[in-house]
């Protein structure tokens, strides 16, 4: 099969990553932070050296790593638990994710807050005087942004947006879930306040392990409470990190695996993964771009984007589209990627469109499975 | 090394576990429910498989199965969603974990619930009677109980307690973490509404994947929000379930992981592995019983247990005898372990106790080095 999933989860993983969970899991045990013996301290260990190497592929050595199981969670306990605070005046991109946009949801009905798109030209160009006459009509508390679509791979000017939101005392969040390992940022700034990744997609580790990194001394309230094998007498949460956030036994063959991709995205080195990524986003735009009746979506030459390509067919639903590449051996995912804000946006909702995702181990024989089945395709339309 | 901390990851794992999910890994990706194509798929049945497995073990067919990372946000989402529907007052053992506690020490402090311990006399028998009084007196809304007490190993009769509060109309809630695939219970009662289980402790998983039964047509609202792969234009969580719950990509090489293991405790049988617990919980009182400096914690012989074991020393705190257990060898967990009421109730906080805690794997090598280390501590006492 051809892989053309990889911003669902990436596929395969570097070979270190599956030896390193599987040598981890056969010799090692115990829970981080939950015992004295020495299984449990070297547990402790390998846990403090993946936060090392989060801090540095994202350039934020003084910031704290907190572990969550999913980008999913990491969002939740941000986003809630700063609305809790009562921050009322959300601004978002166009592009969140349902794992931003439902949690909003919830508090518009239920708390009244307001949310707000940042303005977005037709060129799919941020348009950062427009975003600040919105700031100056409605003043942003919080804001929160995909740093790269996970539906057609757009990426968002998030340092240039946060350094605006900054000067209007706006807490700031980048959802990094398609873009950590991959898009350079520099996670250190001052006025980036959160960065949420995910363990298994642009990470290139397993699933069950993603996290956050939050800026020090942000008074961020809990919203799950659990043991944390620290400070165990007192019921309130400790406040001390990353146990204020991490109840619960830490999924350390996780972090075993998420530890051996770190390293192994290091080697490579966020350059070489970025132009390849460019390299095959042209593969895929090109060989899309041989076949009328296939249209590419939310695609501007003069903005910047990763390996994410969607498009719709003439003549056939995204569904049924995705039934056909399934049964020509190609993994490809369509409908609504979980962002029907986004398909608004570009005028593809409800029915969404066909989305084809690389990853650094996408190959030549994908891409020419992908060229042989857009033929039979078209040969069959 | 000697490994006596199961009951905070069961070590080693079946060889199946590990072999499952290196395989799985290495042959197979993308996002369960996330896509048609024949990888997410096969992920989707072998998810499905997985509920059927658990399901089989804990006797409860027609219920249904929600994967959670952890336990402790399993509890969070029912115990949360119950309190925010407003439950009152609401019961548990004196033994619970801070998954619980914290979780109402919260609502306590934040909407004025009350919290009760259920009654239980010097020989740490429940007296249904006293429970009866106690439930005249306060109807209960809710009971909590961990079918285990993670630190004494005490077998909670759920059973009987959720019969009697079902009389008052109360919502059962059974903590499973330290008993499921090791206590046989019949979850399929209609008296047990919530059964939470811990993978990677007693069904002999990996971290990372736990879950909950919940009975059917319960109204249980969301607290965590996100996407679901599935009715995504809909900005409120699905109704349908396990999608409600189950927000954010699933730990599918966990659960690949927790399947070999469910089978694997199916082959040995349930009542095999107690059995064998129950033996190994003798030979470690045995064992500890030769040395008079030692005094074992909560084990009347009226009561039943799993093999866990708690002890304080003469003349030693638990951390420093802790210590000296890990400089031997020997694996043990000492402290609260993140249960400070159950301490409290035992008369051992908040000092804690030095735990023992056994799995099927534990072998006469280690109770034989445990011995070893107990006559090297009495020689230099």
């Amino acid at each position: 099969m051809a892989y053309f999933d990889n911003a669902a989860t990436t596929f395969p993983k570097p070979t270190c990553v599956y030896e390193s969970m599987d040598s981890f899991y056969r010799m090692c045990s115990g829970s981080a932070g939950r015992g004295e013996h020495q299984k449990a301290q070297e547990i402790g260990w390998l846990v403090q050296d993946t936060r090392t190497q989060i801090c540095k592929i994202l350039h934020c050595p003084g910031k704290q790593v907190i572990f969550t199981p999913t980008a999913t969670i990491g969002l939740n306990m941000i986003i809630q638990g700063i609305l809790q605070s009562q921050a009322v005046n959300i601004y978002i991109t166009p592009f969140e994710h349902n794992a931003v946009t439902r949690v909003l949801h919830h508090y518009e009905k239920t708390c009244g807050i307001k949310v707000k798109t940042l303005a977005v030209d037709d060129h799919l160009q941020y348009n950062l005087e427009r975003i600040r006459y919105q700031f100056d009509n409605l003043k942003p508390d919080c804001l929160i942004m995909s740093h790269v679509s996970n539906t057609i791979g757009l990426i968002t000017p998030v340092k240039e947006i946060c350094t605006l939101g900054k000067e209007y005392g706006a807490t700031t969040i980048i959802d990094m879930a398609q873009s950590a390992g991959l898009v350079d940022l520099d996670c250190g700034l001052e006025t980036i306040d959160f960065a949420v990744f995910a363990g298994h997609k642009t990470l290139y580790g397993p699933t069950g392990i993603s996290g956050f990194i939050m800026k020090q001394g942000y008074d961020l309230p809990s919203i799950l409470f659990g043991g944390t094998g620290f400070d165990s007498a007192n019921q309130d949460m400790p406040s001390s990190l990353p146990e204020k956030f991490e109840m619960g036994t830490l999924n350390t063959v996780g972090i075993a695996g998420l530890n051996a991709a770190l390293k192994w995205i290091s080697e490579v080195g966020i350059s070489t993964l970025i132009a390849k990524e460019k390299e095959h986003r042209e593969r895929v735009l090109n060989i899309l771009t041989e076949f009328p009746f296939l249209h590419i979506i939310g695609n501007c030459n003069s903005a910047p984007y990763v390996g994410i390509v969607s498009c719709v067919l003439d003549g056939i639903s995204s569904e049924s589209a995705g039934r056909v590449f399934d049964e020509c051996g190609i993994a490809v995912r369509t409908g609504l990627h979980c962002a029907p804000l986004a398909h608004k946006h570009l005028g593809t909702f409800p029915s969404g469109t066909i989305r084809f995702s690389t990853s650094f181990f996408t190959s030549e024989d994908d891409f020419s499975e992908l060229e042989k089945t857009l033929v039979y395709i078209s040969d069959n339309l």
